[in-house]
């Protein structure tokens, strides 16, 4: 750091209440990286209690060019909070209050730092239910749910962050505090400026609050369990659930190396030649969701299921659920660092994407699971290295190359939930044609023309 | 016109496909308005047959500083395609193209011009739904309800028109044809810029193409028409209804005047003493949807309803909702001017809204009719005005500034479904603060540098 942005930085300081800048080296060191590869070292941490520190910070910031890069739970998987070009890391760890959860209005006022999974038990008390799910919502923040658009097993039905998204309070680059959208569930008040900022990752401006949409919590749910002797039978299965009718609550699948991984760790014999699983669940009024599981049964039973596990209310929803925890943990016990892609690609093209996955495989001699959200077409596909292998850097990258290609070729998309962050970049050219990167960097430098919040991503 | 713009017109119609540049008189005065008040002639009427039209007219447009004001089918109700500024108004009616119907991807890939409705019948030959449902849409197109961003009964349970488009083909200001989002039912590649036109009402680009997220059709459906004698019991059986953990396809409320209306139109006995009208409507697998339609029986019964009309299966259902549709026929039979205004109030304020709408019509002497999507809190709020009285129109204009104060001191949004236009111009800045317009301002002029995307209406 130079003597002059340290000199800056002892200003900013002075100007924010006491403990809210930081620049210990060791409480930097804790805010380099997130749960990607990527860290680098912030000059200074800051964690505002308050919008107007928020505000204050950006301003300063602002005038005198200095990076900020705003930070949820940090636990992203694209490096999308690592402060790229140094600068501040703007924590907001300590807004995490919950403001108001209104069960007439039916909805929840937030500040960006409470847990996700706080805030959903918290209006399941009062019968309410917030359905974004994704994997770390024992940790993540709404404010960084917010930041990356996060979604889930359940947003097959539900939708995604965006969707519960009704208002936000955003402090723009230069510090203005701006109140966008409001507490209605519709509202057609000139443009859709909040949604802007949903999925923005932090490169348009730091959310200071947040009122989100609540819908009534339904009162029961139960799911089923299916392995399948062959990934096409389990994909038929999927699209003969959907044809039926039925919008499940999840329907997620995993792949038979996926599935070996998991026999090894468990000892489970029904995971033994099961080159497929499948998860649906359904929620809503009691007698319908045992009435329809039961229909469901009929539907998979044509597909000559090797066995069928049946969870009926939350505990037994609860122990599926776990089964497929574990397939994410014996993907670590093989030792090998999991390159987690959560492309997507068009419904339709899922068994190819399962066959592509496998010859992928062969051709660059690294194994390859896949498993995920298959309602939503969006597999997350693991491409499994070990890195003291020689070459291994270039054939992972080469597989991912090849992989990219060809779910854009088939329409897909680069990602589904995770953003473009740091380790997508090199594939963002890619996805998205000259023309729409030009309005990206439009809308960028609108919002904020000096550059300062997080630079050194996607865009700048 | 100038002669400077009229020879301009006529250069543009030689850069043009024959017949997609009309300066005919008769032709422009149909091109004038929409279902508001407001008309104004524009100079040209441009229906073009191709997205290269349109970039060409955009083009040529934005270089000689000609107003263009997009056009679907002209069914807006707040004047958004009235060309206040003259110039060009471009009529997406020739791009009416289905292009792509995929059932295993669940989408649909359609131009602008495509009738809503048309569209919902053709995807429901194929197992497939597209909800958004608004009341014009027999009628409206695809790309009006984008750029208005269309509601109706259904978007309770099954969200809006932006929750259906997965990926726009834009024609920017300066004609550059941008191809935003993608077809995938999950993508987080960057901005959420296709979500930013979508409610844009015409003011930051043209759509000229749209992929659009479609459902498996629920197989069946069912509905209760209900009477009571007053509308808090009406209300209370509505929020018995969410809290027992249903969240309905639809959850429609009128009010007293509006079945008063209705009683003398249809003369049906069962309206006589009616106070309060709601319709519940279900939808899903037919021995569920059953099930549940008794269920909600018994939670409505506790209120003591003046009558319960059930509706099993399509037919049924249809018998209700054309009592629904006879309501604003009735209000158009007392002869006076609707000013319909489509207020939102967050949902604990309904009773409150229909008690304050009593009072609006005894101090200002007009009479106010409440209908509308109570689910969402979005009521329509007619205020009932014979402009033949002395002081008719200063009358009304107060009643309405008063309603919208009072919406948006409960947290409220002034429009739901039907944008700012002209007609809700007036109380923008009431409704929205400096900053947020600020805002707005920005974003228009980073993609619109000129103004020439729908100029005069609520940015600049």
């Amino acid at each position: 750091m130079s003597p002059a942005r340290a000199r800056l930085l002892h200003q900013l300081q002075q100007r924010l209440p006491a403990g809210e800048l930081s620049l210990n080296p060791r409480v930097l060191s804790q805010y380099a990286g997130d749960k990607w590869f990527a860290a680098h070292q912030p000059d200074a941490v800051a964690r505002p209690r308050s919008t107007r520190s928020v505000s204050t910070i950006l301003r300063f910031a602002n005038r005198h060019q200095i990076p900020v890069t705003p930070r949820g739970a940090g636990h992203g998987y694209v490096g999308g909070c690592v402060p790229l070009r140094g600068g501040i890391v703007l924590s907001l760890e300590r807004m995490n209050r919950i403001l108001e959860i209104n069960p007439d209005d039916f909805v929840a006022v937030v500040q960006p730092g409470v847990v996700t999974a706080r805030l959903q038990a918290e209006v399941a008390m009062r019968g309410l239910y917030y359905p974004p799910d994704p994997a770390s919502r024992a940790e993540s923040f709404i404010g960084g749910n917010i930041a990356t658009n996060a979604g889930g097993p359940r947003c097959l039905k539900y939708g995604v962050t965006r969707d519960y998204v009704l208002g936000l309070e955003v402090v723009l680059a230069d510090g203005t505090v701006a109140r966008l959208g409001g507490r209605t569930h519709k509202n057609k008040t000139g443009f859709d400026l909040h949604r802007l900022f949903v999925g923005s990752e932090g490169l348009l401006g730091v959310v200071t609050e947040a009122t989100l949409k609540l819908l009534p919590l339904p009162p029961y749910r139960a799911n089923l369990a299916i392995g399948f002797s062959s990934m096409r039978a389990a994909v038929r299965a999927l699209h003969g659930i959907l044809r039926a009718g039925f919008l499940p609550t999840a329907l997620e699948l995993a792949d038979a190396f996926t599935l070996a991984a998991a026999y090894r760790r468990t000892g489970s014999e029904r995971l033994r030649g099961c080159r497929a699983h499948l998860i649906v669940e359904l929620d809503g009024q009691r007698q319908s969701v045992r009435d329809e599981i039961r229909s469901l049964q009929g539907i998979i039973r044509r597909q000559k299921p090797l066995f069928v596990e049946v969870g009926l209310g939350d505990r037994q929803c609860e122990r599926i659920w776990k089964i497929r925890r574990e397939f994410s943990y014996s993907l670590r016990d093989t030792g090998l660092t999991k390159l987690n892609e959560d492309i997507v690609v068009p419904r339709g093209r899922l068994e190819d994407l399962f066959a592509f996955a496998a010859r992928l495989q062969k051709k660059h001699g690294l194994a390859v699971a896949c498993f995920g959200h298959a309602g939503d077409g969006n597999i997350h596909t693991n491409v499994m290295v070990d890195f003291n292998q020689p070459g291994a850097k270039r054939r992972s990258r080469a597989a991912l190359d090849e992989l990219f290609r060809h779910v854009l070729a088939w329409g897909g998309s680069i990602t589904g939930e995770h953003g473009i962050g740091i380790a997508k970049q090199r594939w963002w050219p890619l996805a998205v044609s000259t023309e729409v990167r030009n309005l990206h960097r439009k809308v960028k430098r609108a919002l904020d023309p000096g550059g300062i919040l997080n630079p050194g991503k996607f865009i700048g």
